[in-house]
């Protein structure tokens, strides 16, 4: 079971506890994690799964394999700047967004537009003028959005 | 000046001539027209941009330039699939959404990701616990979201 | 008919010489020009075209429009590094490669790779055990280039 | 260590064998394997890998994990088509190319872009007016070019 968790470099600290818990539960049942690779949400859930002994791989934007995060096990360079979101949320068989900006946002749609389940916890919402979208599941703990994406991938 | 118009490949007949209004009207401004090259709005706003004497662009996923739509001038084979999404949204100096899904979403997010002014037509329309995303410059026609998206270039 | 001429931004003086002839030489057939958008072969290539009455196109590998050389009719504006030069290849209907250094020699590759006629001047030779690759069709001056790649395509 | 081995997804019974056993001479050494994820050489590679006990990531081109060849314990979906030849060349430390066709090459060309030592056995050989292009570490067997590529790194 490989699961995406994206979110911004910049956070609040209490999205950054979210994310590391997150990081801690996935790799407790068993689930390798995929990220970005760099700081913030990304490095929060990379340090939960490496402290509870999970894998980590992180899709870096940049030809540096050093830019990724200290808890990164496998770093894979794809040069491709913010073109590699496509790469985060295709490569989970589902996505967990915690908080998170545009680039969160980016990687929301095209996990939605794969047909990749995407559970959110403060995440975007979103609407058009029929109503909102529901596609989004919502969670409001680490553990609530661990369990639903692994539930939406089984 | 370059604009991307942006929107599903299937839509409602309603957005199809809002997209061939746009694309007229940015060729009688003077503005070249980028999309993603393929049906729907993409190939409404650039038979719009050709029947005012415009020249129009298609950014394309696959590796045939036989996929563009018949009025696309300079056909784009980028091989990328849906991760061409991210050059239609940067080539704009502004992006006008007109209806549109997930992949609709994936350009605004690189748009507004890079700073683009982003004018929606019954585009979606986004939000986090803190409320309505304001950077969507919302119009209700046509000339409206033209006029809007010249506006924030200049 | 869209023609994509490659080459390092640093060559020698004779080859800029070249490349100019060559985008000039395109221009007066009625073919657009594409390249990489940014300096030496690319932007010789593009004021030959220009002097000449012809459309240049840049697939830019940053994020920034600005980065095009002054000959660039339309900057095409991907964010994907180097990872554009699958874009710069694939574009034309054949590909004029003069001199050049790795940048230019994965652009013959997926050319190649994309069953793309490839004309070099002074450009790399590939071989195998097997002997020469003779896949790339070689000239030896800006006339010769352009007639071979037209032909090609025709 | 992570080295990536690239090859055709067709080749010779030879070449496969030689595949085979430069994937499992990686995994004694401990490490990583990074390929394309299909078949041909890359199967052949992540196969004898894991007869040893290793590793494997494959970058796949297409949207769906169930593309990578069986050997694959990580598969990246990249989505980008053989535009993801240059995220396999960047993510090795080292790049082992065996036999190989023209998206082989293109990802010579990104890997000595950026530096990063490719072995090759019977691979392409590269020239230009000047002569023998000698970037590209030869090696005629398994032992040989895995030897070469891990004393390239360190």
């Amino acid at each position: 079971m490989i699961i995406s968790v994206i979110g911004g470099s910049r956070t609040s600290a209490r999205h950054l506890e979210v994310a590391e818990e997150v990081g801690a539960e996935l790799a407790r049942r068993g689930a390798i994690l995929v990220c970005g690779g760099l700081s913030g949400v990304m490095e929060a859930a990379c340090r939960g799964a490496k402290s509870a002994g999970g894998t980590t791989v992180g899709i870096l934007p940049g030809s540096r394999r050093e830019d990724a995060n200290r808890y990164v096990d496998i770093p894979i360079v794809t040069t491709l700047g913010e073109a590699r979101n496509v790469i985060v949320a295709c490569t989970g068989q589902a996505v967990i967004a915690i908080d998170g900006e545009y680039g969160t946002l980016s990687e929301m749609a095209f996990a939605l537009r794969n047909g990749i389940p995407v559970v959110g916890i403060d995440a975007w919402s979103l609407s058009k003028r029929e109503g909102l979208d529901d596609s989004i599941i919502v969670a409001s703990s680490a553990r609530e959005a661990v369990d639903k994406a692994l539930a939406a991938v089984e």
